[in-house]
């Protein structure tokens, strides 16, 4: 289990490479969801996504013995990103294994900051698998996406900031793929705010936590076909399905449409560019799915990496 | 003549009214740049334009004695819908004359705002004369988009919160309209900091600026055919015009294609959304238009109401 002092750590560990994203409000958006929204721009993180905070803490974390042969990483593209920035910061070699079906941003961007990337077919190949081999033939430490302590520890700190800037939050909204900004997030929320009410939002097409959390134990689904290119996890994480299990009060599910008509209004009403990923929690609140009593929530809008092709496609 | 004793004023006038909008810097700006790039995002104002400066400090600077007949607006959008939320605050009628071609975006937020609009040819008729015939016919009072110590007091607050931001800025790009924006962002900017350099963007298909102090006096364009639809002035205004001679250093041009590029450069990778208008200046600073020397530039993002439609065109 990861402790509210981990990721009170890994804060002090990162703050000097991260940006201490802003909390936006929008009258719009309050006006829309029905209640006062207060959004952690994870879209204006450095690499674009809130995964440089877990990346980086996890970088800063690997002995001095081992950090010299590199790290490796498997990703749908913002783990890859984030992965190649925290390298850079130890200035040692990243290799990034990334489906051949990644947005090709992210792609470049990946590459523009030095990492070295390595295709694979998203339905037929394992990239956990190709990750492993690489490590083990290189002697890289393989920087997993989201089960593990220091990446947990270091997403919290999105939550973190965002309590501590508005500590009496009565709600918060995360997105689901691996779980472990959603674990993390929950711990430093809980830990502020003891009353804080946690949920968890994920497409209807990549339903694998409310399955899973429903049968009580993990359930894998096929690849799922959800826009939200960074929540296509086929399965909760050994070490995030507890953690999301002993602090989320509901999954809520949103459809592919609504993922969508989110990231539009975002966009049109609060003038911000948010990835489909990062636009899932906002789309449970905008589409007013959290049960009643909740005036005051959080949402964490994880990312902002999006293709003008899939905008304009939108 | 315009005084910063005024604009301070305005500041102090408006304040509960409007955002204090946040100044936002981003890695690839600057590199692109060459510069260090202050970005002040207006786009993120109520109204979503820095348009309400301006009709704010105007219509709380009406006399009690006049307000109740209501306040009447010619524009092409932004001025429209800052005059409609102006008049709110003093729960007054704003008459809206409105281009019948104008973004239906702009359109819909000044009616949802409570503002009613009256549609004009804008290639056939005279905006201003139908403003002059309401005002006339109603006792209502007409808001000018620029030309009047009020507008350009209103609108020089957001240089001064820009300079009180980051106080050690060398240059301030800011786009060309009417001239209400660059008029009081100068004044503010070379009170706070007397060596800055001033510098007025305009579309090269809008260049009555460029022409107009050429030439020494002010030249009157066709309507131009620029994408920015919130720099269709024809001319530059009579208080303006000796104001943006005064301080500015040079007028810069832009072409369309370098318009769209950094509306797209900011969407993209500074992950914000800015109509073509308020994209302009950061236009001139992303493309190198800037003469040496400016190390650290501050650029007033002037709005960011953007319709679907042109974004899937763009």
């Amino acid at each position: 289990m990861v402790t509210f002092a981990e990721i009170q750590n890994a804060a002090q560990r990162i703050r000097s490479y991260i940006h201490r994203t802003p909390v936006m409000t929008c009258a719009s958006v309050n006006q829309r969801a029905g209640m006062e929204v207060y959004a952690k721009c994870e879209n204006f993180q450095r690499g674009g996504s809130f995964k440089l905070r877990g990346a980086a803490n996890f970088v800063l974390s690997i002995p001095d013995a081992d950090i010299g042969r590199g790290v490796v990483a498997f990703s749908s593209g913002n783990h890859a990103q984030a992965v190649a920035i925290a390298a850079a910061i130890r200035g040692v070699q990243a290799t990034l294994v990334m489906p051949s079906d990644a947005p090709q941003s992210k792609r470049e961007a990946t590459e523009a900051r030095g990492g070295q990337i390595v295709l694979y077919d998203r339905l037929r190949e394992d990239r956990e698998a190709i990750g492993k081999r690489i490590a083990q033939q290189t002697g890289a430490t393989l920087i997993p996406p989201f089960d593990h302590p220091w990446i947990i520890a270091g997403q919290g700190t999105a939550a973190l900031e965002l309590l501590e800037e508005v500590p009496d939050l009565d709600a918060l909204a995360v997105c689901l793929g691996g779980g472990g900004l959603l674990s993390g997030c929950a711990i430093a929320a809980k830990a502020l705010q003891p009353s804080i009410r946690i949920f968890g939002v994920e497409p209807a097409v990549a339903n694998d936590w409310a399955l899973s959390l429903a049968a009580g134990s993990i359930v894998e689904i096929p690849p799922p076909p959800t826009i939200a290119d960074g929540l296509r996890a086929t399965k909760p994480g050994q070490l995030t399905f507890p953690i999301v299990r002993q602090f989320v009060e509901e999954v809520l599910l949103v459809s592919e449409a609504e993922i969508l008509a989110a990231m539009k209004f975002l966009l049109l009403r609060a003038k911000i560019l948010v990835e489909p990923s990062g636009a899932v929690a906002a789309a449970a609140v905008l589409h007013r799915k959290l049960p009643p009593g909740v005036r005051k929530v959080g949402v964490i809008l994880s990312g902002g990496n999006v293709d003008w092709e899939l905008l304009q496609a939108a």
